[in-house]
């Protein structure tokens, strides 16, 4: 570790970037906007990639793979849609060494070209539902970007169904806004507010945008995911009609919903600390580090039990990684087990073989602790359940300590404004005037109306304008 | 199954493209050269892409991600590569409703992103080697495309090296051509000849291109997979220098390598028949259908038994489809089933329950065999063992049987203008002449030379010009 990272009471921002290229997990590249995915970065994505895709497949997806290149016109098909995309698409003029007769957008999203598919293939009832998902790059031209959380190009999946209803179509948005929730809290260990958003931050071309929504150790707002009752829109854009039992012919419902390498600063920005990367047990691609103590005199010694303890940890399905380097001492390797935010390490030496122990320590904690060796396995896979719980629960805590309520507008903008702020809820009287207010006022824009604080219908007046409310909103500055 | 699978003896050409989407497994979409891979294509992919996967970290390879839009300069930065990519290009011009101040192209290899980066990561010995890998989308202007076999966007890995010297790129070069030769022959069962290609047929910016080549049904040749020593040139071209362990600054060594989508195509010309795919149990995505025979009135007991049966077969380990679609009938499930390649179907009605067994039918061979209940677990792990065998066995013999050693030009030349062709293996000078003019006068290239055929160095002469040859080379016709 040669450079040290930027404590986050001295520069929060410095910090996630100090965090995210110290650790290898990303890096700029020549063009603008665009980053590399490292191989530390990357092995996270895929543990995500992998995990989501179950639950995806568990629910009835299917994985596909549809074209980057999409005809400028296809985007102009749906009116919301192409003015909300229009201004980040890149354009290809030219291909093969000639113009092209009509210039191709990269994909933004891919709403259009896949529902110009579902048109070819959606004819009867019995072709419904269709529920496809790719994991697949999109370009969205990004003035201002972070590693990350906003980049030119990023990798997401997007899911994208068709159904005959429009109460299937609603469940099914519900369906994966909810397997969003449960991967966000129960793997990243990162607590969500499940909720739908407001009608000037919903997706451009959606009915109803539905969200999960984390605070980060900044206090800001990250949308983590998205999933979208587009209603009827793009199969009466690309005319997708589907012929019922009855013989009448109807237009098609349609879902959306997103999750993309965002989660990964997501992630980071949640757990991390001055040290490094902390990660969740769940999404570490590596659960054990085994660092070896030794002398030229009894490396053999130390080797042959750190492999055999490797062996016995693997057996018993943890990802372990035997650091065993000779060109590095201990106290480097310590520091890059926590700068790569490995859950546990073993710190293993000739002692500690003698008097048939291990020393344990774990990462969120740094706490230290000596283990008899035939109780290696179970302690570690105790630990590592432990601190899956311990992240979940602290950074539910920092959500709780630093989300207030708000009936007055004027405390609401000393707490955005005046304060360290955090997330603020409160009546909303559903308008847009409201809305934008708060946001010209304070920078904090609505995230969403959680779902945990809409159960029943409210009655109270709006915190900003004093009109009538029934909805009650969260409010938080965002990334 | 709607519409009928064009026999390959009355159009070999619309019988490829006719199993490719009545199995649904590509689409062709409304960008022209653009294609959609469907569930079932992607299903085959994802179990292409596991595999692999694993092979390559096995060596030690780390996936990583580098971006899609590279500046037009950087193309530029080496010769050959640049004039072997430049006419296939795709060229973004605009970006956020701007001109962009240097054209960005999409990437058709990322040697030059990448290597952009080696330069800021690779200072020591200790960062070598570097051993990444990416799964990504590339795009090549394509003037004549097949589904899967030549496309303008294709989904792909593309593995990258960095070493300290000659020999360790040499030898990685032959290792991952190793690995993709195991691959095609041991999971896709589809034989193939490993060897070097001619000085006009290697990659551009390549010192030396390996290849996997395969012969498919059509006896024409698939180049199934590249391995390329880059030798210095894009150590040189992007100025990656490295110090030694004694302090000294030598140029980086390089390789890379790659296998994309077209594998599909191979794989599908490869095994399947008139009737539909004929897919390889390792590489199928489902092992076993069921396919319940019932009337109303023994419907409990008939989709009962198959459930348990299901239920057994996923306990072993097997990928198991139970077909309980009520709208269609048997004999449309069968066909359904071969269409789409699953290896082994079992045929259920209530005189085999009541007869304690199954009907299992083959789907290479169509033979239908009768087997007891205890016994069908065992049977159909041994049906997929024979038949994972026979499909390579059957296409090795098609290869040899249709691979022609030849000493005299002009039966060459009669072999491919004048009789359905196949391999030919003969004794070459090495020249470009002779190789253009065999190109022009059969459109046979050279495949490669196989190492198989030269473990010696030949005495003899070139079968073409009659100067000294030392080497032999495979010509074939090819996609």
């Amino acid at each position: 570790m040669a450079e040290a990272i930027t404590p986050r009471s001295k520069d929060y921002a410095q910090w996630y970037v100090d965090i995210v290229t110290h650790a290898k997990l990303a890096d700029y590249s020549p063009v603008k906007g665009s980053m590399v995915i490292r191989p530390r970065g990357y092995a996270i994505w895929e543990r995500m990639q992998s995990i989501l895709d179950d639950l995806f497949k568990e629910t009835g997806v299917q994985n596909a793979y549809f074209p980057l290149l999409i005809p400028q016109s296809f985007l102009e098909k749906e009116k919301e849609h192409v003015d909300g995309f229009s201004p980040e698409v890149a354009v290809v003029t030219h291909g093969g060494g000639a113009k092209l007769e009509e210039p191709l957008i990269l994909r933004p999203t891919s709403e259009t070209i896949i529902w110009s598919m579902y048109k070819k293939w959606i004819h009867s009832w019995r072709d419904l539902p269709l529920a496809l998902n790719q994991w697949a790059n999109v370009i969205r031209w990004e003035k201002r970007t972070r590693l990350f959380l906003r980049t030119t190009e990023f990798l997401w999946q997007e899911g994208h169904t068709a159904h005959a209803t429009r109460e299937e179509a609603q469940q099914r948005t519900l369906q994966m806004l909810e397997v969003y929730r449960h991967f966000a809290e129960d793997y990243l260990a990162m607590p969500v507010l499940t909720g739908i958003k407001s009608e000037s931050e919903k997706f451009a071309g959606a009915e109803y945008t539905y969200s999960i929504e984390a605070m980060m150790q900044d206090k800001k707002a990250l949308q983590a995911g998205t999933s979208h009752d587009l209603g009827q829109n793009f199969g009466n854009s690309f005319d997708v009609r589907y012929q019922t039992k009855e013989g009448t012919l109807e237009s098609v419902w349609a879902t959306s919903w997103g999750v993309s390498t965002r989660l990964i600063g997501g992630l980071i920005m949640t757990h991390s600390d001055d040290r490094g990367l902390v990660l969740p047990p769940k999404i570490a691609p590596i659960d054990v580090a085994i660092i070896p103590i030794f002398r030229s005199n009894n490396k053999a010694k130390v080797f042959e039990f750190a492999q055999r303890a490797q062996h016995d940890l693997k057996e018993h399905g943890l990802r372990v990684f035997f650091d065993n380097d000779e060109s590095t001492n201990p106290g480097w390797k310590f520091a890059e087990c926590e700068l790569s935010g490995i859950p546990v390490r073993i710190e293993l030496g000739e002692r500690d073989i003698d008097a048939g122990q291990f020393v344990l320590v774990r990462r969120d904690t740094l706490e230290k602790e000596t283990v008899a060796k035939d109780a290696l396995v179970a302690r570690i896979k105790e630990i590592l359940v432990n601190m899956q719980a311990d992240l979940y629960q602290k950074a539910l805590t920092f959500r709780k300590e630093n989300t207030y309520e708000f009936t007055d507008y004027a405390q609401m903008q000393h707490f955005f404004n005046e304060t360290a702020g955090g997330f603020a809820q409160g009546l909303w009287c559903g308008s847009a005037q409201c809305e934008s207010k708060v946001k010209n006022e304070t920078k904090a824009t609505i995230r969403n109306l959680p779902f945990s604080l809409n159960q029943h219908p409210h009655q109270g007046k709006c915190l900003i304008c004093g009109e009538k409310a029934s909805h009650k909103a969260v409010w938080g500055r965002s990334y």
